[in-house]
């Protein structure tokens, strides 16, 4: 099965694509969209779902995945973030691919076995994960796999290949 | 000029179409977008973005514009509300259409006079702006032609008819 994990950020959106049995997971492609500083702020919109359609169009997922967001100490923060959320659901909605949801402490709790790992923890034991040489230098595109692993570990047997 | 006003719901965006030289406004068309009970949630946003191309490519606005969205009492509808912000700002991105934005009360000010105005009050002074026989029948619509008519008469001089 192949998956797409997707990091959501008003600058930066991390993005991970990984085959995997729901054991053994394959790291295909990693990655980050940027949109740093455009404006106005539709058009970051526009460059992020842009790069997803290109993302998806190379690597040809069959099922994605992205983290909820939750209002934390930064309320107008969230509230961009869940826009960036919107457009990137609108973007897989029509690309036809089913979506995951998951909360940053199932994300951690999949990866590393403990929902309060820290950020550097879980970019480890995505690397170990993987199987990779070393951890993935963008901590974004390393928290998109954390989501496809995640996902990937939760797919129902059935489906897997 | 040709302003396009959105008011975006979970449930139920309501756009209006208006023509307008920033003094005198005619309506052209306004309606609902329904998504409501729509499953799973992303589909929802791929419903309204949809509807909001046909809409577009059915009334060729030249300028559109959404309101803010605040975290009020409710912190998870505004996250809720911030997603279908997102893809209807990724659809007026993608068509190409410049966005203005506005907060509730700059819109209610500017149809209304009175920043506090009860949403009984938007509906009637949208239908006597728009020189119409009787209120529009949904607030959906009603308060999305009140973000076309904030813009309309917030545009530059320069560039109206």
């Amino acid at each position: 099965m192949r998956v797409l994990g997707i990091d959501c950020g008003a600058d930066r959106t991390g993005y991970g694509i990984i085959d995997s049995d729901g054991r053994a997971h394959r790291l295909i492609e990693a990655g980050v969209i940027s949109s740093r500083g455009e404006e106005p702020w539709e058009r970051r919109l526009l460059t992020l779902a842009r790069g997803l359609r290109q993302v998806i169009a190379t690597h040809h997922p069959e099922t994605a995945a992205v983290e909820e967001v939750f209002v934390a100490a930064n309320a107008q923060a969230a509230l961009r973030l869940a826009q960036v959320r919107g457009a990137a659901l609108l973007t897989l909605a029509e690309a036809g691919l089913p979506v995951g949801e998951y909360s940053p402490l199932e994300v951690k709790t999949s990866v590393t076995g403990y929902g309060r790992a820290e950020k550097r923890q879980v970019q480890r034991m995505v690397g170990s994960l993987l199987g990779l040489d070393r951890v993935p230098e963008s901590e974004d595109a390393s928290d998109a796999l954390a989501v496809a692993i995640c996902h990937a570990t939760r797919l129902p047997v059935e489906v897997r290949p």
